[in-house]
């Protein structure tokens, strides 16, 4: 006898679901007392870097709350390093020698995870000996061309005007150095895939920075170039893209199963341009928490319906929760998803 | 004999025109030398606050580039010091007292532009007996929300979540804030206009922050308030929104006769939700002014089409000029805008 499919799994594949899952980005972060006393004691790097921790910090939420998936903790700038890029977070991703030049794209060398990252791969195996039966661990990865806003910039900036410039400035060299970030974030992937990440997640949080034809000639050569990588797995694919609704005709050509977006694209506009043959995730405004609990019911219950019912719908934000969220404001939201999606109610 | 209508003014009227008008948001500003050489004498907001220096940097881009409109060089938080909040810049806006109690929000004077911005309505008449013929100048506020984004959240944030969550904490203080900063911003662009500006301009630079209800509700309502009050003067208004894609249906019932929209949204689309009966403004990407000069030709071209012909069309950047732009990277924009649009040949 094998174990029933997981919901949030099921959900990733447009399958009959009992309920719509629900999982937040951020769930394990600072909103969270215990994850504020973990990190009180290590740094974030050092968090990233400790299985025992990053595995601790991400079972946290899923004690709490009743969510339907977990995400590993860390960064998505973490296997970076691995790279031979100079990087340390004040708190935000800093890059001693920003790259910038054919040269210092060449001198990337290849990922190779069992060798850079092996305190990754056994965070995937410490949460997935540790996680509830039903829970499934999703692997992530930054997109390629996040990870170029930040590697030719140097450190965040509000607009990444840096990397932005050099787009127009030096296309083909973009285009080389989103190639090497894509084949190693498709090593990667697939490495936490091997250690037991069963569903597989790329956040594009600044692909919303172009407009549509830099959007497909940069940020999506990339991203296609390593979802094709993993299309043959049969692991779930997940994209999210923030401020992508004018980018959203354009996804059609991307290999992933489930396309999450940020809470100003109404999911039904999502649904009708992405088609039946993909499943949606989000898409709560994170400022949503932060309202008396029966206007917090009333926009979960908007979202669900815009959503259009529970086959092929994952909920969560728009974005990461906030710090400042209160925490028994998403233990309102786990209950107020699974009951009226339950009750199939709010398709009425 | 009158003078002929400067071609900007026609163009937000949807009258034809010789060539496509054009101007860029932020043209007084750090990337030109003799702003930088200004300003290393004053601080920004005694530069904002002295109307011979005001006037000087809102000429400046005026002698170097063949630009079709001047704009009013200041804050958009400026007014608001008049209405008796604690406002310093260092050097984003900052509140000493943020407002987000009801005792706070009535405890804000009313404006009066006389009393508490003289200085502007001064730049505004310098502007106007100095600024070439045939260029008009353009008046702006902020949109109520935006204001509101730095009233109730203190200071500056990326994600501006201190204010995003009050409008789901306290909806009804929010709208009570946002009908004093509409009547506000009324009669200070009435001021303005009755000083000289020639048109005027809503800033919402926050307003893609908001999910289409909550925009809607907190956005809409302030702008609506405010355009309405100035429709009667017959002086075009126009209306920038940034991140706006997905809200651009509902700006339909705005009063305004310009839409201006960030560079991720196709012109053509913008048109097409809009009507015929709106002008658009817009919308390079800044970068673009990085790319080789024949990469920026392609792309000014593509803007010039994708807005379907010169009336009704405003060219401009999608948001303000970056300071490290080189300014003969605005010159060679300006002249590729005027020349290739009197030939037409975009449209072939």
């Amino acid at each position: 006898m094998s174990a029933p499919t997981p919901v949030f799994l099921a959900a990733c594949r447009r399958e009959p679901v009992p309920y719509t899952p629900i999982w937040v980005m951020r769930q394990a972060g600072r909103y969270l007392p215990e994850y504020r006393q973990v990190r009180s004691r290590v740094s974030f790097e050092a968090l990233t870097r400790t299985p025992e921790l990053a595995a601790e910090v991400t079972l946290q939420p899923l004690r709490r709350f009743a969510l339907d998936a977990a995400i590993l903790f860390s960064d998505i700038m973490t296997p970076l390093s691995g790279m031979g890029v100079d990087l340390t977070f004040e708190p935000g991703p800093v890059i001693g020698q920003p790259i910038r030049t054919d040269a210092a794209i060449d001198a990337l060398r290849p990922l190779e995870p069992l060798r850079d990252v092996p305190f990754v791969l056994d965070t995937v195996r410490l949460v997935r000996a540790e996680a509830p039966r039903g829970v499934p661990l999703i692997g992530f990865a930054g997109g390629p061309f996040t990870l170029l806003c930040y590697l030719v910039g140097g450190r965040p900036s509000k607009e990444f005007e840096t990397a932005r410039a050099f787009l127009y400035e030096s296309p083909r060299s973009a285009e080389r150095l989103l190639d090497r970030l894509a084949d190693a974030m498709a090593v990667y992937l697939g490495a936490q895939a091997d250690a037991g990440a069963q569903a597989l997640m790329m956040f594009e949080s600044w692909g919303g920075l172009l407009a549509p034809p830099e959007f497909e000639r940069f940020a999506l050569r990339g991203a296609i170039r390593t979802l094709t990588a993993l299309r043959a797995r049969g692991v779930p694919l997940i994209y999210y893209l923030n401020q992508g609704c004018a980018l959203l005709d354009r996804l059609a050509s991307l290999p992933a199963d489930v396309f999450g977006v940020d809470w100003r694209m109404p999911l039904g506009a999502v649904r009708r341009v992405l088609g039946p043959q993909k499943a949606v995730q989000g898409n709560l405004d994170p400022a949503a928490l932060f309202a008396p609990p029966d206007e917090l019911a009333r926009q979960a219950e908007s979202v669900l319906r815009e959503a259009g019912g529970a086959p092929g719908h994952i909920f969560n934000l728009g974005h990461g929760i906030w710090p400042q969220t209160d925490p028994d404001a998403l233990a309102r939201l786990v209950d107020i998803v699974h009951d009226r999606s339950a009750r199939g109610g709010v398709h009425a």
